[in-house]
């Protein structure tokens, strides 16, 4: 069955991206070191359409995995406005992105079958458009924190994947603040690391 | 050679304890489910001098590897506050414990071999001092927070471990606040992952 999933670089610190992030600053100051994992994969450059990357070991597996099974994304304003002046032409989703925002704006179609639809929706709404155009596919809420944390304070993630960086932020943005811990607990459902980072994979359990 | 290093268990969100901590709450409220995993290991309840547990399984092994490794600790004058009331006669450390606080008290010998030493000497003297007694042992900076941090930033540790508990805690004592990262950086030394907890051994890396 189709799952509803978050998927996030973090520090040691719970940081998922530095402080003072925006269209200029994507990630925030030192938040691009995350991900230092993820720049050195074939599965990720080619989502850029950029060459080059190693193929052979299990970050690039686990990169594959996770883009395979999206169907289609939900982001917050601040992800987008971030992302809109830094991704290529061909964005790199190839699939619907749901962008949650008061701004009222056409649907926005990009090369490569990625197309943003802007909405102020409920987030039981969006998810359940996103879930259709899925299909048998994954919804991915894409991030920032504040979105992830609306889902899964609403109940409505299955599942989410952390990739532990070996890292201490300090400061910027974290993941888990503001989460209504009575209404969730979680599982571990898999393990698998690397010397780079350690992917953890988790079940939630609604209360 | 004999290294330093710490070994807490901690939360998805950073906690390494809950709020309300003290010797009548140790832990803090629901900081006990942190070590949830640990409860169930014949290693620890055997160092506790009570019965049971499980044997035949890597996180009884890492809890004994761990016991096997300590020839000194140091703590802080809080995580001994909550000790004291709450540890048995026979103190489950079995070597010297350095306890750092400006409190004048005579060292406080234990069944078992656990003796409690009472300095306000600086991080460096009093380190010096567990390394001669822990010989070719390592030494543990026992915890809380602030002397772990204190650790850090003085460029002491050589290494820690994480025991990942899956769960939110929300608020409580955060372990990596206040660390000068421009003066470390981290590296994975090792992960290993259970169905309750996931172990993750680092080595620091002093720039």
């Amino acid at each position: 069955m189709s799952k509803v999933f978050f998927d996030l670089g973090i520090t040691l610190d719970g940081y998922i991206a530095g402080p003072n992030g925006g269209a200029k600053n994507p990630l925030g100051d030192g938040g691009i070191s995350i991900h230092n994992w993820m720049f050195k994969q074939k599965a990720f450059l080619n989502h850029l359409k950029l060459e080059g990357g190693e193929t052979n070991n299990k970050d690039n597996d686990i990169i594959e995995e996770i883009f395979n099974r999206i169907g289609a994304n939900i982001m917050g304003k601040n992800m987008f406005i971030e992302g809109e002046v830094n991704w290529p032409e061909e964005a790199p989703f190839h699939c619907p992105v749901y962008v949650l925002t008061k701004e009222k704006r056409e649907p926005w179609k990009r090369l490569g079958g990625t197309t943003f639809y802007f909405t102020d929706e409920s987030l039981e709404t969006v998810l359940e458009k996103a879930k259709k155009d899925a299909g048998k596919k994954d919804v991915r809420v894409s991030g920032g924190a504040s979105v992830v944390q609306q889902y899964l304070n609403a109940g409505l993630i299955d599942e989410f994947t952390l990739h532990l960086a070996p890292m201490i932020m300090g400061k910027g943005v974290k993941l888990f603040e503001n989460i209504d811990k009575e209404k969730l607990s979680v599982e571990i459902k898999e393990v698998v690391s690397s010397p780079m980072v350690t992917h953890l994979f988790y079940k939630v359990i609604k209360k």
